[in-house]
């Protein structure tokens, strides 16, 4: 039996994207694949609000966040972590020998604009790294706060991971000067998971020239400067499925209308932590809470794990904590396009399964 | 209309293969995308005649040539190269700042094991790459000779880029001692880009763990040890599409046979290369040339571009000469599913065109 996701990707993919990914093969050098790029760079710039270059990479999201830090890092990274995926910016520093610094604070607990401007003000950065949504906690970290901040520090290049937020919640990448927003296919846009994508400004890429050792395949300037020289094609072979389920799907997020779309993740948020408030509690503190996933503290003592195989036989999946989290906490996704009847129909099974 | 491809990827895919691209997402850490995992490998060990451990990264092909040439190597790299997609492996090197030498032939002669041998002999290296089969070029390099002499030098790694013939030609790993051959699913496989494979032997492994800086995304050791400690998962989420694709795709290759699959290539590759020496001249010495892809000299100094455009017109796409043989050569790809009454269908219109 096919289980309907609610975990924090992969997620349910639509019927008529997943047709879109068995489409026939066509040449990755030919005008039709530069048409699929320029068109989904044009639906993409309105999805992040951005005049900046979008760039699409053949990985996961982790392969854009390792290619931003290692590519623009020329003297060295602040990396602020509210949870593991904001820490794993700095073991790719680390494991690419880029100087880093790691700024953490207790889970469920977000990144402050104060806390930035206080590391900036050493001098000692030219690269900051923020999670805008943190699934191992359930924060979401305000970007559009924080940067401000960094606006005032014209030499530090401002990277986001907005991997599990992106299609689910408003970024204006450049009101926010965000020099790099790194998102990929399988969290809120409602794709399968295969691709990354990132915006990347001017900033970046001049910031980036300057560093010597960028790599190969993960390479931001050489992915910028093909697809500027190469009429909007890549250095290797990319998924061309992901890219015509991508630009299908693109169509259907902006007829949904991206204000209506983030709203109804709002909603969906608000009626989860209400629920989670009433019948345990929430790990974040509400006022950075997530919008496409909400993290609850195990205050039941339930078996997580069990809670999960009994919503696995009525067609449901969860998640459980994220590492040192497992079992202390359980996680359900709102994101893509999950319906708040959806969440309801979730969480009834839940009150059935527990007897609450 | 949809173009029949005759390109050196991507290639046509099946229809019944596309449609396994389009399977409803499974989570990434559960049993059954364990099990998925398993099943590739024991497969893929059948194709690469193999019991060394198989890895998959979303990625092309590239991604993992640079995973290997940057995890393995911890003194220096002789890259032998015999076109375009050799000299790869060095810049792949340099961008790392991984020392490499750089080892090339005059483009259509193969690397023979006596210049490997002469060049291990200084003990400067311990990893060698060699392309098994060059898209540029239109040269097979004999990999089982080369790998005889590769075994006399116990340090050296042994790298092999078979991206573009694994699947339509013989390349038995163990025998060869090939430490990492690597292959994505865009070639001779028949499925579409998006997912790159290899083998990896445990003296690689331990040659990489020697190395300190090996990146994040495309560490061979990461790969390798969260798929041994973590019950065949990765560390980053892995497009499912593609593994679905690629686990029916190995069954229908096994129901072939791989003997009758590869004699298949071979007798393709006999046919377009009797056709080119009637009509043109081939580019490779024929003693080296390719079983997946014909690399054709202009001799009649026709325009390839106008050529393809009919061909075009007609439902086909062949591709040009690569890089500095643009126009001067055209290539011909018989890989993957493609049958012999093809590639006669496809002959007979180029002489239609031509007035041959």
């Amino acid at each position: 039996m096919h289980k309907k996701l609610f975990i924090p990707g992969p997620v349910e993919v639509k019927d008529d994207v997943l047709k879109m990914m068995a489409k026939p093969m066509i040449g990755h050098r030919t005008k039709e694949a530069s048409k699929l790029q320029r068109d989904i760079s044009e639906k993409l710039m309105k999805l992040f609000y951005t005049e900046n270059q979008i760039i699409l990479s053949t990985t996961s999201g982790s392969g854009l966040m390792e290619s931003a830090i290692r590519s623009c890092t020329r003297k060295r990274a602040a990396v602020f972590a509210v949870g593991a995926f904001g820490k794993r910016w700095y073991e790719m520093a680390i494991a690419n020998n880029v100087p880093a610094d790691l700024y953490e604070v207790e889970w469920g607990t977000p990144t402050t604009k104060e806390s930035v401007d206080e590391v900036l003000a050493t001098g000692k950065y030219d690269v900051v790294t923020v999670t805008h949504n943190e699934t191992s906690t359930g924060v979401m970290n305000p970007v559009d706060e924080i940067g401000e901040v960094v606006k005032k520090y014209p030499d530090v290049v401002f990277l986001v991971d907005a991997v599990s937020s992106a299609g689910g919640a408003k970024i204006e990448v450049d009101k926010c000067g965000i020099d790099v927003c790194i998102t990929s296919t399988q969290k809120a846009l409602g794709l399968p998971p295969g691709l990354a994508i990132c915006t990347a400004s001017e900033k970046a890429i001049e910031a980036a020239r300057q560093v010597e050792h960028r790599g190969f395949y993960l390479d931001l300037v050489k992915l910028y400067d093909t697809i500027k020289k190469k009429d909007h094609q890549y250095p290797s072979t990319p998924s061309l499925s992901h890219m015509f389920a991508l630009d299908y799907k693109l169509d259907k997020i902006l007829e949904e209308g991206l204000d209506n779309r983030f709203n109804r993740h709002a909603e969906m948020a608000k009626y989860v932590r209400n629920w989670a408030n009433e019948y345990f509690e929430l790990l974040p503190d509400e006022r950075y809470a997530s919008n496409t996933l909400t993290n609850i503290k195990n205050t039941r003592e339930i078996s997580v794990g069990e809670l999960n195989k009994a919503l696995g036989e009525r067609g449901f999946m969860i998640s459980n904590g994220y590492g040192k989290l497992k079992e202390k906490t359980f996680r359900i996704a709102h994101m893509a396009d999950t319906t708040l009847e959806e969440v309801k129909e979730l969480l009834e099974n839940i009150e059935d399964i527990l007897k609450l």
